[in-house]
């Protein structure tokens, strides 16, 4: 009679990003806050903005403040706030998925990995990308209206993590930004960068990474490098 | 009766790279690329555009055909490079010069350090930034047009270096991509890279960046870093 198997790891869980990680919306997020910074007479840099970018609009409006080097009354602040979801939105007609996102997402169903998704994203600006990528009733998704605070504080890893029944060290949280990634060190779980939202492979280590790939297609073609066991 | 001071190093002259670098243009670009290749119904992620800006236009489109895995036809090639110039400067109303632009040229000029422009671009694409900065007919430009093969080929800092009547080795390149310091080791000049087009400093350290700044604004406060003796 043989002695039972050690219980071992975890099957691992996906906490996954959104913008520039599944959906290829970053530049248009870029420059919707391009314009509505211009639009409200305060000169930014584009490669800052898209810098801030997926971090939580908050903490983004705290940071243009203190770069600018003046505070903003209330109204700019939430006039800024409506004309970048405005700007988005106009603009959300030109964003596509990722190329392997839909795949990468359909591989992990069918091999009863669960994965769950988690934006700092409103729900109405989350809502067409999430429509593209075909996300069924039984994902997670959890956005910024659900949660106290956004990336990089790590409430939205946490909560998806808690959606799905999971403790967050045995979930993987994919993202493209720094501030994904750094969420997902303070949530306790381990990050997969990847380059389709712009920042450089060493950014994205430097900020945790665990792995880095270049977009939802090439994490696809790696899956087992994370644990993943595919269904032949 | 004293001994003459040895010779020393001759004063550096600076060929500097326009799009990214003195004019916050690098977004406008990606954005009209993008707008072009869908037009022309290729798909090509925005961040894969975004790594592209700067190099030769017809590098990029050689590296598109390899990315996308077909050859187009002249015909699609030559439309491509319309549309973009057509999608370029209808955004061209929203460019401005880079924080410290007009400051560092002015400064570099009031000290006698000689410069030079030299970019990727056509004088037709370059022309509304050459007027935003107000460059004098005394310093030279080198446009696209006016060499056989643009960056990561040298010739664009060699010519402009000739027209300064410079050594390459004694004049610093300053740029934002990878291009204009792959260029500039070619050219036997040493680098120096700005974050103002969007790569992270360890890809631009990586390049071969002797320096990396924010900025114009911020190389010009560190000028004495790279050899400028500033008149007092």
């Amino acid at each position: 009679m043989s002695e039972p198997r050690p219980s071992g790891s975890p099957r691992p869980a996906f906490l996954f990003d959104l913008d520039g990680t599944l959906v290829d919306s970053v530049y248009q997020h870029v420059m919707a806050w391009r314009e509505a910074l211009v639009a409200c007479g305060i000169e930014l840099s584009v490669w800052r903005v898209h810098r801030r970018i997926g971090m939580s609009g908050g903490l983004f409006l705290n940071a243009l403040q203190r770069e600018i080097g003046r505070s903003l009354s209330q109204q700019t602040l939430t006039e800024l706030t409506e004309r970048h979801m405005q700007g988005y939105l106009r603009r959300a007609g030109g964003v596509v998925t990722l190329p392997g996102a839909r795949q990468l997402l359909a591989a992990l169903a069918a091999n009863g990995t669960r994965y769950a998704i988690a934006t700092s994203g409103t729900r109405q600006v989350a809502w067409p990308a999430l429509e593209m990528l075909a996300v069924g009733e039984a994902v997670p998704v959890v956005t910024r209206d659900m949660v106290e605070r956004a990336k990089p504080d790590p409430d939205l890893f946490l909560a998806a993590a808690q959606r799905l029944g999971v403790e967050p060290s045995a979930a993987f949280v994919v993202g493209d930004s720094v501030w994904d990634l750094l969420a997902a060190q303070r949530a306790g779980a381990l990050g997969i960068g990847l380059l389709s939202g712009g920042y450089g492979p060493e950014e994205l280590q430097a900020a945790g990474a665990y792995r880095v790939y270049q977009d939802p297609a090439d994490l696809l073609e790696h899956l087992e490098e994370v644990g993943v066991r595919q269904a032949s």
